[in-house]
């Protein structure tokens, strides 16, 4: 009780909120935040972060990948391990709390463990991974990775837009990246990896709830399809002889639109579209768009492909357009564990709140996991489902309820029979 | 008949693509044709169109908008005046018979006239335009509206690319081009303006015609389409909560089609479309389009504008979507004479061929003459439909045929009661 005494908590909405706003000021850009892996700003982040994980009396080392790695040991040396993780790398003209709060409630969590002095039967490591959005190398999750073992070392030749390679950029960043394979966690030895996180979707803020319980990360499918019909002349080719890729690609993205809405489980977004050497006056011949895929549940997610396939076949037909797809990136769904979710839903209803299950559209370092250990996500409502943009909000009341709720969890967890 | 016996005649497919041919070789670009208004390769055209003038017993000059006008004077020196006409510019990478064809074939014509000594009760003159690509300059036709008397003395204040003022480069072409009123012909004493020209659609091929009687210029509208919606995150945000301009913008993008296809005589066209600040990720706020309509009847172009903006309305409702529509350009259609159409059909069927009528989907200098003069277009069978396009080909054959006709309604004119 001293030290419960003689150290403030920084458990409260109030305390985080100064956090984030703290963190926030570490920017690559002066104009905006702006947090690229490994860049110089993430370097100043990683400090602050190891600073209030010393506070909290965590033991602090950077790893081979830059993840900031606090550790707080219980009494038993042969204790497992619980992993609590986010990320504090941003993209550019970014939002504050993605991210970054799951870290800093996190310490704000274990800090009031080591302040009240609760003895639990597990060592805690509080993961603040620095490579989540991968806006600045092809590939991501290097951190998470490597701590789930699964790292490919591939990835440290990745070269950014300047051609700096993730080798020389981990380097400058002070870590020695050679050595990634030391860091994965025995999973015999780990027992689960819990992260908290905004939702970045209106989902909560739609259901008047504070705070969620993520079912499963979707996975997700992005493709480019290409459309090539014939182009031509706007006003001399007449309507009936036309082979518009355009139009053929319009009917495509109506036809994924009402694909995904037939399934509660589906979205399906086309972002980009681009007619090649576009002009007013030209009936396009050759037309690209993205397509994205996501679902909690990958055979609803399949189902949904072979459906925008015969979409693309029966248009393509129907319009004398050939229709062409390309896989960029497949990410099978990471379900969430059951028994840790109803661990969850019991924290959330010791504290008041109405335990409220929901998948997460976006991707986290807690894929990485998917397979290895046992994943828990909690979320927590933001404004307007508005993320990566500098508008992104959450409330410190909000706030203060998830952190009590991962707080309350793990002490939940120390006391399983 | 001393004359005819001299000379031999120009009037055959193989020495117009014979002139076709020599004409290309004169370029901007040594990789391709590109002759843009009144750069050096513009000038060495005029040169080399000037020389096949003087050959055809034409008197030449180059007007203050960089017309070769070649004139062909009858006995009578109170004569009126037949106007022929086409363009000697092109677009970038461009194909050879565009505007140039019908350059090369008035000539033919002047010059079978001329060999042949055929007397006419009116004079002629073959005119070279150089503006009617509108590639270089913002403002287009000045060459032809100078003639009608139309010329916007605006248009010498454009700029190019490289900020050179259409003044400049009319000086250093080496024309004057403060005296265009004085280009204005008398409408009064002008019998007309005749244009023989490609094509450039697919219609006389698919009806296996070598010629056509044009009935109208398609007058044209071309609008910025924007549309607003909510940017989101694909994963995130449910299909039932999302405002998407994308898909509202395909859907759009159907009804245009759906509309033109409804009409015969209109044709309408989006031929390009970008989401702003797209990714492959997001759901796209904010999307712009370009709409072409074009119809040889003004009424019917007018009623599919109000049918896209009671699209827009009711798309843009049902989504959450604003849209908003900015007109860039509006040209009311140029019907063709009628009396000029049928002496046309006349000569036509003298050929042996069968008078077939079509409108013209693209733009002509015809067009500015468009109330002023009676008006008349043959156009030309090409292959594919193609122009603009290095591939464009008209047959000799074709060629000699549309040639001749033009040369027999001279005649015929000259025949009248």
């Amino acid at each position: 009780m001293t030290q419960a005494v003689a150290n403030e908590t920084i458990l409260t909405g109030e305390a985080i909120a100064r956090r984030i706003d703290d963190l926030a000021t570490l920017s690559d850009d002066p104009e905006c935040l702006t947090r690229l892996t490994l860049r110089p700003a993430h370097r100043k982040a990683a400090g602050r972060v190891s600073q209030w994980m010393r506070e909290a009396g965590l033991d602090v080392r950077i790893d081979g990948l830059g993840t900031v790695v606090g550790r707080y040991a219980s009494a038993d040396p042969g204790a497992p391990t619980l992993l609590i993780g986010s990320h504090i790398d941003t993209v550019r003209d970014a939002g504050r709390y993605d991210g970054n709060f799951g870290v800093i409630a996190g310490i704000a969590a274990l800090d009031e463990i080591n302040r009240t002095g609760v003895k639990l039967p597990f060592d805690i490591e509080v993961l603040a991974f620095g490579d989540e959005e991968g806006v600045r190398f092809a590939s991501t999750l290097t951190g998470s990775r490597a701590a789930a073992g699964v790292f490919n070392p591939a990835a440290l030749d990745d070269l950014d837009a300047t051609g700096q390679s993730r080798r020389e950029a981990l380097l400058s960043f002070g870590v020695d990246p050679d050595h990634a394979e030391g860091e994965a966690r025995n999973p015999a030895r780990t027992i689960g990896y819990v992260e908290l996180h905004i939702e970045q979707g209106p989902i909560l803020e739609a259901n008047n709830l504070p705070i969620g319980i993520v079912t499963a990360i979707n996975g997700g499918i992005r493709a480019e399809i290409e459309a090539r019909g014939e182009s031509g002349h706007a006003g001399t080719q007449p309507m009936n002889m036309r082979r518009d890729a355009l139009t053929a690609t319009a009917e495509l993205m109506l036809a994924v639109e009402a694909i995904a809405r037939a399934q509660t489980h589906v979205v399906a977004t086309v972002g980009r579209v681009e007619a090649l050497r576009g002009a007013t006056n030209t009936i396009p011949g050759h037309v690209r768009m993205s397509l994205d895929i996501r679902s909690p549940d990958d055979s609803l997610r399949n189902a949904a492909m072979l459906d925008v396939r015969s979409a693309m076949a029966r248009i393509g037909a129907a319009r004398g357009v050939s229709f062409k797809l390309e896989t960029n990136y497949e990410m099978p769904a990471t379900p969430c564990d059951l028994t840790l979710m109803s661990q969850l839903e019991e924290s959330i209803r010791r504290l008041g709140q109405t335990p409220f299950y929901l998948p997460s559209g976006a991707g986290h370092d807690a894929m990485s996991f998917r397979g290895i250990l046992p994943v828990a996500m909690i979320f927590t409502r933001c404004r307007a489902g508005i993320s990566h943009n500098p508008l992104e909000f959450a409330s410190p009341a909000d706030m203060e309820v998830s952190t009590r709720v991962l707080y309350d969890f793990i002490l939940s967890l120390g006391k399983q029979p």
